[in-house]
């Protein structure tokens, strides 16, 4: 197992093998990976060069206080007011750069997708690219290639150092929020007063140790409710009762890296299989993330979850994955950790572990989750870190 | 002006007037508009049919407890861990449909684009639409056209009473984190700190009088940070001071429906360069919201604020629009209420307006941004009115 190679590293020979000059990249996630910079608007664009450094185009209006060191910027005008078409201009600014690079169309790569991007830093409405930008960028770049997307999305897959100091961050923010989850497991407030502070918890961390932004979706069913928790994540009006299982399913975006997280508390004492039923989950997950090593396959990692889960006579209710690949994007592409996934675990992925069981009957489910970092030698949890100023530099 | 004829009626126009006898929808802004349902995972899909009730397409994993009575429901694999490709079954299962009504491709229309859509419920990552699945949908449907896709953009301008009644409800709960504004503006709460009360205010509204869906993004600036309001609005760890202005721009997603707001507020005594800029922008509101009523431009409700701002010497501070349709999203497609813009306003149309004035000079930028429905007689203002029991059913 080598050592994740650097990310220009990666990119560069992602470029070679693909017999490509140059990407364009606008989704906050790829720019994020390929660049560095997290977007505030979602209307940035890259080109990564096989032969000179990124060049990013940033909207007169994104602000400028968190581009990483060594990019080259260009302005263009989207927000000018007396600029009715800003996309033209990009996309004439973009296509002289790769004129005066002698770059030919068919050699440039782009994901003409939107489909299952980041969100930016303006988060409460997707991308702004006009309808039909993609089209006008299509002139300029190669027809999409099954192959090339493959390779490309698979740059997602192993985390530099680097990456990875950054999605413990988000994990050490995502953290605070899981205190006020416990903290705030008490009958009389309701799923959504639950989930608000959770938010609330890891919003109010921004300005903290290097954080500019930190954002969470946090989903909390109780009761009954958490017997849906495999289907859907949710918060409604409903009170906690005392005897409920509570499951918090929690995403977090710390600086364009994501946590996903999930746990599953209790108000006083739940009944005896709702307790059982909870100790079954911890088990299959605790024994799941022992497995995590270089060499073992997706397959078996889901496999020593789904025995355990089986083994108490709850097979038919674990109804999803054991895990995704997670850094990027809430979900990042690539293999599920599933059965039949015969992929193989390498060192510096990032794994959700998290198995559950939902038993309507019983009116309570429960779900267990953690990031993992697959280290040469084995794993680190890197849920488990509290934020300690030291640490999170 | 006639009265806004129903959605139900809006639809069958367009789709006769574009001679079309079916439109498929997915995004989550579209879905709502067609057919009342707000989608959860953002994977629902909708045929609407010239000649019969609307069928709704859910994955398998979809809650079923807020689709809209009337509505007949087909569900598709979508999250089924055994079904490894239920894009297929779905397109195939629109496709039989389309097939069984007779309805030939290019007789149906569909927006191909994934851009600017609306969050579903599940807010945290953009729309699971798998890769290129706009692909496999365009064998069944006609080649996009632009005049179609105009008229199919010219359905969300006029809000039905139904519509409204949301909307307004949408008001009211973001009127409640309004309200956390006020009491948080205290020297020494961080901006963080300040919004992430009002996103929990609002969040903290689920299971209230009919809203089963509530979730804000509150961006709060304060002091000089106010003079990036024009360019961009984001809350950082800045604590607030003596003598500022605070700015909050708060979007608001109630079951679906959409609210725009924007206020600036003040901690202690503002000096009177920033007092004064705080009132002028006030005075400017005010007079274009006096101004809206049926038959009025875009362009002279945007002079009349335009002119204000000028008259107090900082035209050149006032930098952006002063308003658009908000409804559906976050920004409703539609005419900008901006300069040189002749679009005549109608009864049915909710707008924002929301001049502002931003100078790096004096540390500070001011917006008031209320959401206004234009009435048969002249206009309401939703945003002023509180979240009361008996207005909200």
């Amino acid at each position: 197992m080598t050592a994740v190679p650097s990310r220009p590293e990666q990119i560069r020979r992602f470029l070679e093998q693909n017999n490509l000059a140059a990407w364009i990249a606008w989704r906050p996630d790829e720019l994020l990976m390929l660049s560095g910079y997290f977007p505030f608007w979602g209307a940035s664009f890259v080109i990564c060069f096989a032969d000179a450094e990124p060049l990013l185009f940033l909207p007169q209006i994104e602000p400028r206080d968190h581009i990483p060191a060594g990019l080259r910027v260009k302005e263009y005008p989207w927000g000018d007011l007396k600029c009715s078409d800003p996309y033209s201009v990009l996309v004439s600014s973009i296509g002289d750069e790769l004129a005066k690079a002698r770059i030919k169309p068919e050699r440039v790569g782009m994901n003409p997708s939107a489909s299952r991007t980041s969100l930016p830093i303006q988060a409460g409405e997707q991308i702004p690219i006009a309808e039909g930008f993609a089209q006008h960028l299509s002139a300029l770049t190669a027809k999409p290639d099954a192959r090339r997307q493959q390779a490309f999305a698979d740059l997602y897959l192993r985390k530099t150092p680097e990456e990875v100091r950054s999605i413990r961050l988000a994990n050490q923010v995502a953290n605070v929020g899981l205190r006020a989850f416990d903290e705030n497991l008490r009958p009389g407030l309701s799923e959504a007063e639950v989930a608000a502070a959770v938010e609330s918890a890891i919003y109010t961390q921004i300005g903290r140790d290097g954080v500019f932004h930190s954002r969470a979706w946090a989903m909390v069913q109780s009761g009954p409710n958490s017997a849906d928790g495999g289907r859907f994540n949710r918060s409604t009006g409903r009170l906690l009762q005392n005897g409920d299982l509570v499951l918090i399913e929690l995403a977090t975006c710390v600086n364009g890296y994501w946590s996903d997280l999930s746990r599953t508390g209790t108000v006083g004492s739940p009944n005896p299989e709702l307790a059982d039923l909870l100790s079954v989950v911890e088990d299959a997950q605790q024994s799941a993330v022992d497995a995590v090593r270089p060499g073992v396959t997706a397959n078996e990692i889901d496999s020593i979850a789904r025995d355990k889960i089986a083994a108490a006579g709850l097979s038919s209710f674990f109804t999803h994955h054991t895990g995704h690949h997670v850094g990027f994007r809430y979900h990042d592409p690539g293999f599920l950790i599933a059965p039949g996934i015969n992929a193989k675990i390498e060192s510096g992925m990032v794994l959700t572990i998290e198995p559950g069981a939902y038993v309507p009957e019983h009116r309570g489910g429960a779900r267990i989750e953690d990031n993992v970092l697959v280290t040469p030698s084995g794993h680190e949890v890197l849920s488990r870190t509290n934020f300690i100023t030291e640490e999170s530099r």
